[in-house]
């Protein structure tokens, strides 16, 4: 995949800003050989950050497994599980001004991992899980958090539950979509998302991931902006 | 991939034998976003599908979701799930002499599938899971099975538990590998066998899986023939 070519001076709105971003699944090993899984591709979290490479900022991408073509960024950190990504994320949060969670974390984690490969004989079986830490929470809860961007992938109630993790989470912008229908979303290639903020919110239609993705690094970079420009 | 050159007719051992071979692994779905899979990359079945194929075979692949490329075969089915696969198999395999199971399919499912992406907000979770059907064990347990090749991926006491499986399932050939340690198996390009039979064992060493898959089909081949040369 080619870059494409920085935007003019005048719109490379993040010139010198340093962003955090994750994306991809995680994968939490139940044994050596299987695993809880989900289907995020990581396409939407890679078209951002190329996205936002173009308005000039400087990327950190922490991504889970995927078969994606990584972007071009200033550093890729490559992990698997959700308690890695968290790791990977609290060392590089401290230089960054703004952090975009694009990535599909697994809420749960199985409560051990067996070394060998589990024998089961029995017609049932119960997993036990426990729950991996909140990696957007954890960002937004810092004394000095950057600004915070986090998405939602939701099956129904898509504002409801978007503008509850907006306020929960401390976030700044939440970019949510709706998941399980036909066009958009995990394995597709093309998406739409409704963006909220606190007092405002953002329609993006069904578009390719690489349109879409341009067009909220530009939401993403306009409000970050306004935000800094704000008194507390 | 470009398929390899068929072998000269003398080696063309299954010449007109239709196969049956599953490859990949299963995912079963938790909720429209979430699944349980495991780390079958499809490459060892593609490419015994190929060496097959090279002998004269007609093959017809099972797969479940793989980024590994489609070897040229007769016939491909693309499932998800252990249920999917397991009635494809049991359509197919009445027209087949020879099936192969290479693929890493699920021991459970989740006992419900969540339509919507499930809400959770405890600190621990229970996920309730009831055994998938054994494909193997039930072409194996047909009036006139074919002649039934396993695969068993053990992370320890391989011979043990291969010829377990073996005799538990009434199979012709296991061909078992060791996982879990630094080389081989499972999102590896090389990989290394034994291969039990009743009264017979024979160790193919760490190669690449093209070669492997070339001397397994020789081995599965040899013995499909002198099966059938020899009377009940």
């Amino acid at each position: 995949e080619i870059a494409e070519a920085l935007r003019p001076q005048a719109e490379r709105l993040l010139m010198g800003a340093r962003v955090l971003l994750t994306a991809g699944p995680t994968r939490e090993p139940l044994d050596p050989v299987r695993y809880l899984g989900n289907r995020s591709s990581g396409r939407m979290g890679y078209a951002l950050a190329s996205a936002l490479v173009n308005l000039g900022a400087q990327v950190v991408l922490v991504t889970g497994p995927t078969v994606s073509p990584l972007p071009r960024v200033s550093k890729v950190i490559q992990v698997e599980t959700a308690l890695e990504m968290h790791r990977a994320v609290m060392n590089e949060v401290g230089e960054c001004a703004i952090f975009v969670a694009t990535a599909a974390v697994a809420d749960y984690r199985p409560m051990e991992i067996a070394t060998h490969k589990i024998k089961k004989d029995a017609a049932e079986l119960t997993l036990h899980l426990i729950r991996n830490p909140d990696i957007l929470a954890d960002v937004a809860a810092l004394k000095a958090p950057p600004f915070t961007v986090g998405f939602a992938a939701e099956t129904e109630n898509l504002e409801q539950h978007a503008r509850a993790k907006l306020t929960a989470k401390k976030l700044n912008m939440i970019a949510a979509n709706q998941v399980g229908g036909e066009r958009g979303g995990f394995e597709h290639d093309e998406n739409a998302l409704t963006v909220f903020w606190r007092d405002g919110q953002c329609g993006l239609p069904m578009m390719s991931k690489t349109q879409l993705a341009r067009e909220l690094a530009d939401l993403i970079a306009e409000h970050y902006r306004g935000h800094h420009a704000t008194p507390a």
